[in-house]
């Protein structure tokens, strides 16, 4: 049944081809003191920071930056950050970029007036922000995270070899606004563009793989999916088929800003596993979840066989007509297995750089959360990790 | 594709059977002038008033009251209500209702301090109001209309015999909490249940049937209709099943909190040719709905022919094997009429107290928006009311 629970986004999203303009609406809601939070300088390449960096003059911002945030940002780049915004008395933290650079501008937005060590307080401690925080604005070049709409952020803990995820409970961490413009994903390599597609998919999953009741989150879970894999396969051919790319970009968003997790059970194994592994290998998120999902499901199958049936019908389409239970659900992931496939994502961790003798370490970094069909035990760990090489 | 949008949220909804105590939560964050808005006074019978107003003076609030607040709410009581919040200088108004009581709180919400008259202005002149606004807090007792998250509101001219729906551009006038608990809908009269599913399946439907192309928010829709279905039945045959309406009462929430029409036309010809039934009849809104539908979405049939097969493959599982692209529309439509008669909904107009000598006059105050698969001459209209009877 759907449990108790309470809902609140308040992000304002501005979706579409002109949403850059709408940053001219949203400034002068804050203070002068802008940090501009970007990555590897793709934004300057693509043209992306000119063209923000000419709407933040025209507002008569006094802007600083902090660029150079990684694909998983560091906690040393954390405390960079922290630095940086403290140092230029912030209004806002205008994040431009993927889920990365959103992460992070959130981990600095609960940081700057912390009297705590950030990592200790929000990723050893998981508890809550009680200082004011730095409001965050967004606009989005990269999609999967929904880090846009929601108040999750990931960060890596280099020296202990940790990745962790808070996703804070108050709404007040997520974004006051985000930017939305598909073309701005246009660019992105294939690779990262499929990496993203996965982690939506994933994210999906995890909040749909868990509970045995037929509630309404799961029938918008199965909606979601089912857009994400009419609009990836024409992506996957033409990347720049803005249609397909924009209906990636807002299932992204719904994947992950709370919605489909109402009032049910999650399983956040494969986040667990794939986060684990980047933390030994540092590659893409996606690609992490990707290589090692199809160990875990199968590895759970059998547990969830009811859910894993329906997801066989009502996502992949599978005719049920006089199969046993067992083989739905194996058609299912076969049917999973060949999309995946055909979209070029990594299906195994060795080619992420991930060895038979990292599986130990990974299996200790590796959180175990409740929720799934089977709480994962370490031998399960180790052995999922194995069928993942 | 999807278009260009803004999308803003910013209702905190508190769900479940313990939610009412999350009033506790909010009523500090006000003034201590409340208005409780209700209707016929069935929340006195179930105990709900009671509750409201214990956990009201809990929190030493200064109570007046609107009551009587009618299934189509006047405008003759919009300006009675508009002069209790000013007398009482209102910082909070509390509505505890379905959809009318909770469109009723919203246009007087921003009636209360506009200097104009709110007809003329919101109803006639469709403006955003510029007013400072009273806060709206909402504790839903039946189910249908979305209204708890939503900025729309409903009035009826019984002079003019106008209903007309103004759906505010601005999320200000949205609830600022809302509290869904669906062991307060239990109580609800069979006919007012059903009535209230026909009303939230055709919120979807409206927005569904219309536009061309194959976005995420028609993929959502076909997830919440699917689910609405599944609730219904279950509901149908026993309506104290707490799980199916939980899952009902969630689906109406986001069936027309403007989420699944981002990004895409929509058509709401139901609504206008119901509201103008209703207009004419004061009959329950759902079955005017109900009563109109099927000879409305024959009649544009053909014109969307590919959106209806979809709408029979998807959310009625039509085998499409073999059969013309019209036989697989009409059987999606005769299962849907199925399920209506399954559930007893009103299926025509004459039931409702309509008759051929009100055709012309209800022709008359129907509105004709665009969207739809074919824009309606009056003709047209009477065609469809006619065959309504």
């Amino acid at each position: 049944m759907l449990g108790n629970f309470t809902y609140c986004n308040p992000t304002k999203l501005y979706f579409g081809e002109d949403s850059l303009n709408y940053l001219n609406t949203e400034l002068p809601k804050y203070g002068d003191n802008v940090v501009l939070v970007y990555g590897g300088g793709s934004i300057k390449k693509n043209g992306i920071y000119d063209m923000v960096m000419e709407i933040l003059k025209k507002n008569g911002k006094n802007v600083a930056e902090i660029s150079g945030v990684m694909p998983n940002p560091t906690l040393a780049k954390l405390y960079e950050g922290i630095e940086i915004a403290r140092k230029h008395q912030a209004n806002l933290l205008l994040a431009v970029g993927g889920g990365s650079v959103c992460d992070y501008t959130k981990a600095v937005s609960v940081s700057v007036n912390c009297q705590e060590d950030a990592w200790e307080k929000y990723y050893l401690r998981f508890e809550e922000p009680d200082c004011e925080l730095i409001p965050v604005g967004c606009v989005l070049t990269m999609v999967g995270t929904g880090s846009e709409m929601n108040a999750g952020a990931v960060i890596t803990n280099q020296e202990t070899k940790q990745k962790i995820g808070h996703v804070f409970a108050s709404e007040d961490v997520m974004p006051k606004f985000s930017i939305l413009n598909p073309k701005f994903t246009l660019t992105l390599p294939h690779y990262q563009m499929v990496a993203g597609i996965y982690d939506i998919f994933n994210h999906i999953c995890e909040q749909y793989f868990s509970g045995e009741d037929d509630n309404t989150s799961d029938y918008i879970s199965e909606g979601l999916m089912r857009s994400l894999l009419h609009a990836s396969r024409i992506a996957n051919q033409n990347p720049q088929d803005y249609e397909a790319r924009s209906n990636i970009m807002w299932t992204a968003t719904w994947a992950l800003n709370t919605l489909v997790s109402r009032g049910k059970a999650t399983d956040w194994m494969v986040h667990m596993l794939g986060q684990a592994v980047g933390g030994y290998t540092n590659a893409t998120h996606g690609m992490t979840l990707s290589a090692v999902s199809l160990p875990y499901y199968r590895y759970i199958m059998p547990y969830g066989i009811e859910k894993f049936k329906r997801f066989a019908v009502n996502v992949w389409d599978v005719n049920p007509e006089g199969k046993s239970d067992r083989q739905i659900a194996e058609e299912g992931l076969a049917a999973m297995e060949s999309w995946m496939k055909e979209l070029g994502l990594v299906m195994n961790i060795t080619e992420l750089g991930a060895t038979e003798e990292m599986i130990e370490g990974i299996a200790d970094v590796t959180a175990v959360l409740p929720g799934g069909y089977k709480v994962l035990a370490r031998e399960d760990i180790i052995r999922i990790l194995r069928e993942s090489l």
